[in-house]
């Protein structure tokens, strides 16, 4: 951030007046630059006793697994962006059953809202960003090959049967590789 | 958004390769700029059977009453987020217990997260930008004169006793001063 968007001059770090925190301002037409956390959205997609995992075709963590997720958009609902990624990785047709967990991962400034879904069929196939798209049971899940923290505290608690039964988000927070986490 | 924050020159809104969406992107040095939605964090808190509210001491909707929320910091995780909103304009000191609400509002592109929580003390009082700062039982909540759409259905979800003994997270979507909610 080094220029205004709005009119090129100068950028400057300073906190605003009536603010608390650093905000990059214009020099010259004084608009504030303000940076908040972007949310992540996705589906944990349940099919029977299995839970489908897409494997990444892309940095960060190329060729580890991870649940179908992605940047939520503007102009749409957490649900349908969480519906949108897993058909993007996945080509998986989900329906979203309750909001399972809601992750802070504080060092990269990311959201991480993920569902349990329904899996209505088994039409899935790899999306672009996908190297493989498979579903697997608790005890075949590649429990060392899972690319994030996060993603592998989701799957524990997805198996964990007691509270596999109810319907409460679980809410935790994380570094990037560096766990932090409270259920 | 006119121009790149990086090196000054003009951006163009277009769909980069392997995206789906138009995006702002610079005629120099290719930045694309991502605009994503805000995550907005709060506090219902609660003491015994009454509801906290703040009256808005700035637009919009000013004089009009709400819970206190605002936007989520880089650096912080929603519970961190919501817990330091509600310190800010109503000096209110809480402990959370639950995400109660997760609102997507499309239209304006902000997720709202609204926590339950336990108000610890009733030190309570203004802060810069509230006009006042009162609990409120179902029957006293000023119903006609609620800043949002949003935060009216949160409190009457709260308010209605089947929900109140559950901890499930309802969803829900919203457009600025237009209704369209699920539970």
């Amino acid at each position: 951030m080094k220029f205004c968007s709005d009119c090129a001059h100068d950028l400057e770090l300073k906190i605003p007046k009536d603010d608390t925190f650093l905000r990059y301002c214009c020099t010259n037409c004084n608009r504030v630059f303000y940076q908040n956390p972007a949310v992540v959205v996705g589906c944990m997609p349940i099919y029977e006793d299995k839970v489908l995992l897409c494997k990444r075709a892309i940095e960060p963590k190329k060729g580890l697994w991870t649940l179908p997720a992605g940047f939520m958009e503007n102009g749409e609902c957490v649900e349908e962006g969480a519906i949108r990624e897993t058909f993007e990785e996945a080509y998986a047709n989900v329906e979203i059953e309750s909001l399972f967990t809601v992750f802070s991962v504080t060092n990269v400034n990311y959201v991480y809202m993920l569902f349990k879904a329904k899996l209505l069929d088994l039409n899935f196939k790899s999306g672009v960003e996908s190297l493989e798209v498979k579903l697997f049971s608790k005890d075949e899940i590649p429990w060392d090959n899972l690319a994030f923290a996060s993603i592998k505290h989701c799957l524990n608690l997805y198996f964990n049967e007691e509270i596999k039964q109810d319907n409460k988000t679980r809410l935790g927070s994380f570094k990037l590789d560096k766990d932090k986490t409270k259920n």
